[in-house]
């Protein structure tokens, strides 16, 4: 595509690229939009290295020009977008890339695969924090996962609400409280579990979490007492029957004065598997497989189309896909959520035209569309924000301050949500969106 | 578990670990390993940077003395396998690391989340290529996964039969076909279909793909071969009711004289959508979302268990998790494939013993269990292969000639599998697991 439109002179042509999705994944009453913060990080290193030019050029893959065109590759326009964490609906405009036509074409497949995996895997998250109401919720899918995903995945979970990941490589590049655990291998090492534990509290303290599931969880839970004394931080169950079991063994702990001793479980746990054992004496949950492929929803169907472009006379004009299915609004648009006297959301307004969604006044403007608008009670706010101006990298977006704000900023748009909207049952989405075309 | 194992002395025992599944994902009728290329790979590489141990140190993620071994790691112990490409079933082993405790176990999380990934990708494929029979399938889901997954789920795609990608980083650095096509965006960029076709055509020759679902189909064929004449190579449908469209395309392509004209359809395929088109004049699918994702079955449940270790007194003992549920079988096995006299897979063999599955006269040896064994008519092909050999890796099975393998490999085992095993609907496994112990 950027050969060709180098070629016949529409490369430079001023564009406007929108990301979306048309609806969310079956059953989901939101969305979590995460990624942003990585989208933000691989722009800044996003280059074509010679040993890649070479290759383009020796197995005749792009032309000379288009060769050229790479080398100086440097992404020189600007991106707005909803902040890291935030919910998103149907047609929430998540992203938008304004740039040369070749320039922003170049980052679909780059901003697509970041968005579309992380905010699957910070869906699930939500689903599974909510679930578990206060308790802690710990990442541990990295093996179920490709190895770079799980950095990915650790870091979308927290943005989600998760304390803490196993993932050494994310806690250290974006700051995440990580957690350590003993595998079965651990225990099977040793020539018995007395010894077993032994050498973990030697090593780790009594403040560590014993796996007592490798044998008889019984004499497990006795065994992990004598080792650690009445001050043992926890243990872990990992297979069986977890609630029946957690019942069991907090009565056995408190018989033997364990009585601060905390329950960890794991074992192919999901939001439903959580939810589940809300009335059992549990902990913490450890989450893996199923946090990791998003839970049922393993990408999020996000599209990234070119909404506006130049025309030959350099007047921008909106466009869109016009055949039978998957038809788009043509245009840039701008959102706001809609918020009732209570402050709980009620709609997602979504504004194609030039104004923005918000005036001002926090009103949307006249001349809202067919799905009502400014008559309807309640305050609006603005849910984009700039992200790179002109090329240069909104700092505050990535690393660990990206994932602290986007953590928060989740926090706080989820209990916005109306009542009903964290149920788990499938559902409509939480809020309708309201397309206003004030053109 | 390493600090706690170098601190009691049993981080050196001589371990040996097994990666395999307890069952497939539901109604599979077979598994594909792939990802034993990238494992080896990654392990030639598999180092802790001076940046990673100050971290660990600082942050007090493992004890000085665990920095200091981190520091000095370089896996020097053995790995066989099956063969990249090979399908399996429950149990069987395919991958088994050997070393002592604390080297082989810091490998857990990355050859299961090599493993685990690949294999669910060249799974979900190898069920794709099955339902196109001789029509080539073209991999294009990279926006829909991680950044790097996709890297990884192109090549696993071309192991399970795929003839080609999108992901050009993925054909730079494994040597696969790719493959571009012209988006939607592309299209709209123009001021109109004419010249975009236009544009393309002079750019890319007559035999390029053009994209005709973006206005009306009709128009859009009728404008393809104006612009390229009845040369042109293909069109592309993207959208909408495809088989009947591909009809109705078909019909006025040859009206047109374009005869030789292929039809190309994309549009969130899956295996059934594939099956569903057979009889549809089409030449070629491309398939993206439901590729990457695994197609209902995103990772495979691939496990990595020590099975046998080093006691105190220096022996290899096997061992095994014992409690309720998520018990294994102890002790190393080795496993070959049974066939019958016209060369159909009949059974998995998997022995557990000091002895190989397969002795040099193609036989179990004597002392099988229950499940039958050398008494049964056929013959055996051994599956395992030798990966790594003290440290040192066998570079044929990694880059592009380990690609190469791994795809003749999947083509002759899945031809091999008894008639039915490529079914789409649910089912048992394609062959039963016969589990035999020597000992």
């Amino acid at each position: 595509m950027v050969q060709a439109a180098l070629a016949d002179g529409t490369a430079h042509r001023h564009s406007v690229f929108e990301v979306f999705t048309r609806r969310l994944p079956e059953g989901r009453r939101y969305g979590v939009l995460a990624g942003t913060g990585r989208v933000l990080e691989a722009l800044e290193s996003f280059r074509f290295d010679d040993t890649t030019l070479a290759w383009l050029e020796r197995e005749q893959v792009v032309d000379a020009r288009t060769v050229a065109f790479l080398a100086d590759y440097r992404f020189t326009g600007s991106i707005t977008g909803y902040a890291e964490g935030e919910i998103y609906v149907p047609h929430s405009p998540v992203l938008t890339v304004e740039g040369t036509f070749a320039e922003a074409v170049l980052l679909e497949t780059l901003v697509l695969s970041i968005l579309n995996h992380d905010s699957a895997i910070a869906a699930a998250a939500s689903r599974m924090t909510s679930a578990a109401v206060d308790r802690p919720c710990l990442e541990m899918g990295s093996r179920r996962t490709h190895e770079h995903a799980a950095v990915a995945a650790a870091r979308a979970a927290v943005i989600a609400g998760f304390t803490g990941t196993s993932n050494l490589e994310a806690g250290r590049v974006y700051g995440l409280p990580t957690i350590g655990t003993a595998a079965h291998a651990f225990t099977l090492l040793h020539d018995d579990e007395e010894s077993a534990f032994a050498g973990q509290v030697a090593s780790q303290g009594v403040g560590t979490t014993l796996l007592v599931d490798t044998y008889d969880v019984a004499r497990g839970v006795e065994r992990a007492v004598a080792a650690a004394g009445t001050d043992l931080g926890a243990v872990r169950l990992d297979s069986g029957d977890l609630g029946g079991l957690a019942v069991d063994v907090r009565r056995q702990l408190d018989a033997l004065g364990a009585t601060r001793t905390k329950i960890v479980v794991t074992s192919d746990l999901d939001e439903h598997a959580i939810a589940g054992l809300a009335s059992a004496p549990v902990d913490s949950y450890g989450v893996g497989t199923q946090l990791v492929v998003g839970s049922g929803a393993p990408t999020c169907g996000m599209v990234y189309k070119l909404v506006a472009r130049e025309d030959a006379s350099g007047t921008l004009r909106p466009v869109a896909k016009a055949s039978a299915s998957k038809s788009s609004v043509g245009g840039r648009k701008s959102a706001a959520r809609r918020t009732d006297g209570e402050g709980r959301a009620t709609a997602e307004v979504v504004v194609t035209g030039s104004a923005d969604a918000v005036d001002a006044w926090g009103r949307v403007p006249d001349g809202h569309g067919e799905h009502g608008g400014p008559d309807v009670e309640g305050e609006l706010r603005a849910l984009q924000v700039p992200l790179v101006v002109d090329g240069s990298v909104e700092s505050r977006w990535t690393g660990p301050s990206g994932v602290h704000l986007a953590s928060a900023r989740h926090a706080r748009s989820r209990d916005e949500l109306p009542r009903g909207a964290r149920r788990l049952s499938a559902g409509e989405p939480a809020i309708p969106t309201e397309l206003v075309d004030l053109d």
